[in-house]
């Protein structure tokens, strides 16, 4: 959960999505079942929040019920919201209406589906590969998706698997009987999109691999591995976590590190503004975000435990692009629930 | 392809199978696409041969032409073998008589499931695991070919899953739309079963890591990772090779390297035998397979280049549990196809 500096948070909570200096690296598991408010500025309400949904307003297929609490505070007699409001979730094989039918349904409350970011939507900032013939692997929606994002030119794996069946031979059933001939029609491939994790993953690897190594045309030899290889945007760098399974053994902190990892970045935009004598506080637009507070709930995986002591005998999921810090792993405030959460943000906010 | 030493050298051949020190280790990629020869000695016909198949005497679907050149010097008029003979290959999602069956088509000789090897025939020596109750991943007649090596009591991954529905979540179709009730009637698992690649290769690594994090128990909570993990026995530690893809990527070096190998393992027990007093040429049994020779055919992926030369820039794709010795990369023989091959034995051998 987190709370957006700017009157209209909304419309800043869907470009916090866009400030990202890396924004390939997609959006880490971090914004999973972790809360984190952004910033404090002039005119109430002078925040927003952005929601994580899985640990925080869901648990398995269930509402948490503290969620219907906060949620009766959030929204008005009239069904409207009183403080801007995004939902934020790792997951991409969906459609972002579908999942807002899905948190309209367990909340009570009829969720917009620009209000739904999902692991993917920075992807519509990569304009200049829009129009390139790109890869793309995942499931679900598919192509629906790619395709709402901005990318109009679009191979799956199952085509292209399809086009070079030679490529894929890992299913026995799936093994072409006779020899192919090795076809020229096939317009080279420019760029990998994953758009979340697919399944068969040796059909998609293989396949990625084939493209990469091949330079976007898997129907000719291989000379030398092309170097640099064509672009691969990929969501969901992080690993998956199950909340339903006894043994979820991955990323439990790396929620918090995310939101605080933004905050980092806010700082340092505005140092570099300050030091260059180009912004500071007076020129700055009051719907810029200016700061990200992280809230650890404990409906999520964790229900004791410091995540700070506990990330430290951890492994780190995050992605190689992202630095490690220590402090990133410690959420500003540890609450109860998300009921809690709001109540807080609330009472920091001086507003009711 | 490779001579045995020994009057049976097809019952040789068969405990040829049987003397790694390591067959945990599975049978590398070696024995694909590569020739050897084992040993000299006594009585006609001293010498046997172990044929790989794929680039040897199949190519894609169809036989190489030198094989049917080969195999007519090799089998006599009534259709019997003048030379013992078997035929390795890191297959193993296949049935032994469905493999000979496949050969006797292609060759035009009738090939006797015995004398068809496959990658995971040497776990017929892990008795002490044929009444564990064993998680098998592969594909194929899986049941069929673990029940075959002596396994009596074994559970696929496929049942895993449906007992444990919520611990393999990647695809959308198969997740349970439900929360699923823990159960506590699922008998514990004692070990791993590797027989060849699986397809959905998210679920089965998944499944096994579950249960080797469980110590066999997916059911139950994790409390910590026990170590030592239960035993997991794998066939085909190699990377898969398809001589039809345009971009046949790697191991072309590893079926000399196995049959080398094998042949540095046979030199090493029979200096023992001479340093400890206990053997010694005179005391060996005749059948005892002395040396094995490999003979790189040039049908495989390799045409013009020294195999050894490429695998000095190649990575080794072998088992971990192999040390690396550049020298072993190399055939003792290189020849144009495996008529020539066998005509070279022949030679060698002083026999017509």
């Amino acid at each position: 959960m987190a709370a957006l500096s700017g009157l209209a948070a909304l419309r800043a909570g869907r470009r916090l999505w866009k400030l990202p200096a890396r924004p390939s690296a997609g959006l880490p598991g971090c914004w999973l079942r972790r809360g984190y408010i952004v910033g404090r500025a002039e005119s109430p309400p002078t925040f927003g929040l952005l929601f994580d949904i899985d640990g925080v307003l869901v648990r398995g297929h269930r509402v948490i019920p503290a969620a219907l609490e906060a949620f009766g505070k959030l929204v008005n007699s009239q069904g409207q919201l009183r403080v801007p409001v995004v939902f934020v979730t790792n997951a991409g094989n969906i459609l972002q209406h579908s999942k807002a039918q899905e948190l309209s349904d367990l909340l009570g409350y009829k969720v917009d589906p620009d209000q739904v970011i999902l692991s993917h939507s920075p992807m519509k900032l990569f304009s200049q590969y829009h129009n390139k013939r790109m890869l793309v692997s995942g499931q679900g929606p598919l192509v629906e998706n790619a395709r709402a994002l901005g990318f109009q030119n679009v191979v799956t794996t199952d085509e292209l698997r399809t086009a070079f069946p030679e490529l894929d031979m890992v299913d026995l059933e799936r093994r072409p009987k006779t020899t192919q001939r090795p076809r020229n029609d096939f317009s080279a491939i420019e760029g990998v999109l994953l758009l979340g994790e697919p399944v068969r993953w040796e059909t998609n690897l293989q396949l990625i691999m084939d493209v990469l190594l091949s330079n976007g045309n898997p129907g000719t030899g291989l000379v030398t591995a092309p170097y640099p290889h064509l672009p691969v945007l990929a969501s969901n760098m992080d690993l998956l976590w199950m909340a339903e399974a006894k043994m979820p053994s991955d990323n439990p902190v790396s929620d918090v590190y995310g939101a605080n990892l933004f905050n980092q970045h806010l700082q340092m935009a505005k140092r570099g503004e300050e030091e260059r004598g180009t912004g500071g506080q007076q020129k700055r637009q009051p719907s810029t975000i200016q700061s990200c507070v992280s809230i650890l709930v404990c409906t999520g995986i964790h229900s004791s435990q410091d995540p700070g002591s506990e990330g430290a005998q951890l492994p780190f999921h995050g992605h190689r692009d992202f630095s490690f810090s220590l402090e990133l792993l410690e959420a500003s405030h540890i609450v109860h629930d998300v009921n809690e959460a709001v109540q807080l943000v609330f009472r920091q906010e001086g507003w009711a």
